[in-house]
């Protein structure tokens, strides 16, 4: 899986303080540039502690994600609240065999090889079929969940701050728990003060939602 | 494919009709509900000519669609403005091999028997990698493409036409074309003047947005 | 203030409990109408405790609204997951005076009769601007915050209860406040178990996202 | 009104070119930055010819707007895909008049003179209401919808353009239509090929969705 940050808002904290500060001035919004750093970081710590966290929606952020299998951007596109780019699998071919194998079966060697043998078949289905004239659209229809995709994705900081709380989860299917924690890797690195407290909800508001009391992340 | 309206919003072209009504007119919304049929009906007809279907997002469609492909669905979410719950792979096991032809497939003989060997083999590994105790959430990595799922989804009428018109298209990909159809004839039921004109934007709108003045369908 | 629920998903509870159930097992959507009331019943407990409210979304609430201000609407219409119909000021005139009084000015008889003048004295000018020909959107400027306003939204279940988390706080602004605890009380009556816990986010969710250690509703 | 594009994405129209190259190709999402400028410019040019605006959307652009009414700003929030930071009445106050002349009033002395006498009653009794301790968010009901603003917006490429094919047209409202113009004035300097065709429906699409064929601008 690689993940890769690959454009931002420039200033990404700086603009949600802007904003904040709007809202509760008089400052002529063409003046807003000239508050200072500390005023602005210390406007951005009082809205993330109240959570008023309309503001950080000014701020967005563009990954490009690869080697990932389709069944985790199946699960990643329901998230609606930002923009995604596809790989189509009706406009390109995947003659070369790329998949992502789930580490409980990567860890068992026979394992492992019957599940690379099963891969090795469908490809070759999936070449046969191309070579006798069905379109790729068609043809792709063996292709596994497991198949490699590249997808490009941008989110503003307020609908990350809430993938990050499903998808950090313990419980959260663990293909989409790594890619959540590899960008919010990268985010807490440009804006670490929006993203201090960011993960799963038992990090950022010390609540766990499906109430489950035998994990050993449940807030105390 | 299966597709079944399965709830939509009472007095469906009355409730659009009435918000149209509503913003032009001094009326008590109390009150909009003594409106004449024939009144509400002229209303209706007289702002879908207008295309202001901004009314319309106050009548929703709620469909459950069986049999149809993870390819399908892939597609499907990623219309945003819709609520969507599909059969989750990692909760349901899909021992029973269960899956879409495509038609380019189907019709030739000998490449349907290939294809069915080739998921018969598919659903030989995913029984056995659940038999070796691998969660459904991992062995469901060999499923492909084809494999059959359920989902129901919530749209409002305006969001609906969107839809039509990118999928009804001659261009859209056979299996939500054919689902896109179908959604339509249901909603026409019940909603006739609100989809009177729906369908691709080359019925909807006259204009071909891809600008393809090769296709038979290009608006004169 | 009135508020009314116009129309809303038949079988307001149940969809959501087949949407739940349509996740989690291998029934055929089309026998999901099948499922006995009392099974229907307990699986909507069940997800409403964990939290998982995207199943909600699949009903739909519609109300009408009269004799708030304007005020209200321009911070309603802030919630972007709704659709609405608002009277136009540009389309519809204001001739006869109609708005809002804030019961802190109501309540001074003085205050109240200074209030009563100064809507007195706009209406004339507004009605002055009229008869000089000036156009309603252009004549309505001198309209002020307080003058009513009729308005239809649409919400889905889900979005409701962030709207009731956010307006029925202690914190909300009063009209807004009253107009959220109405719609509250009309959908408890058609759905008591999805709104069950509804309210602000100390009921709902027993924390206070604002961190207001000194309001009595603060959450032991 | 002063509108003051403050932010936007970095090299704007060089992510949306990246994003539809992704998609077409086998190319590793690590790579895109080394495509030629040239090529992406031909490829930008491509899916804008073709309607393909969904990658369009991975470009955000932030203003800053203030002197403008409330009255625009009611309207200007109804555009859902955004996100808004106005400035309060319930937090700030408004004690100095501030508020917009439309052109049609202030072009003519008299009415001008009168319109400026209400405007001067209007916030005499609001800060009389000020005094007598009547907390702004209440004193604000008497502030008419002429009263100025400050927000700040922030909308990626295709929202944005919808929002000119809205209220760039002839029958839009003339202080939303001056912004809308404004706006796009701004865009087109930093982001020329996606909005070389940006503007009301007739200019962008060819199309009246109105049908206004009394209309000057109606294509022909």
């Amino acid at each position: 899986m690689n993940v890769k940050l690959v454009s931002f808002t420039p200033n990404p904290e700086k603009i949600p303080a802007m904003a904040a500060k709007l809202t509760h001035s008089k400052i002529k919004p063409e003046d807003l540039g000239k508050t200072s750093d500390d005023e602005l970081k210390a406007i951005l710590n009082q809205v993330m502690n109240l959570g008023h966290t309309s503001v950080i929606e000014h701020t967005c952020f563009t990954f490009t994600i690869s080697d990932v299998s389709r069944s985790l951007t199946h699960q990643l596109v329901r998230h609606r609240v930002a923009s995604y780019a596809q790989q189509s699998q009706r406009y390109v071919d995947f003659k070369e065999p790329n998949y992502v194998t789930p580490p409980k079966i990567a860890e068992n060697k026979k394992m492992k090889k019957a599940y690379d043998e099963t891969m090795k078949n469908i490809w070759k289905e999936y070449n046969k079929l191309l070579d006798m004239g069905i379109p790729a659209e068609d043809s792709r229809f063996v292709l596994p969940n497991a198949t490699c995709t590249n997808i490009m994705i941008t989110m503003n900081a307020r609908s990350l701050l809430n993938f990050f709380e499903l998808r950090c989860c313990q419980h959260a299917q663990w293909e989409i728990r790594e890619l959540a924690n590899k960008m919010l890797k990268e985010v807490k690195k440009v804006a670490p003060t929006i993203f201090k407290n960011a993960g799963p909800a038992c990090k950022s508001k010390k609540i766990c939602p499906e109430n489950k009391k035998d994990c050993p992340l449940y807030p105390k």
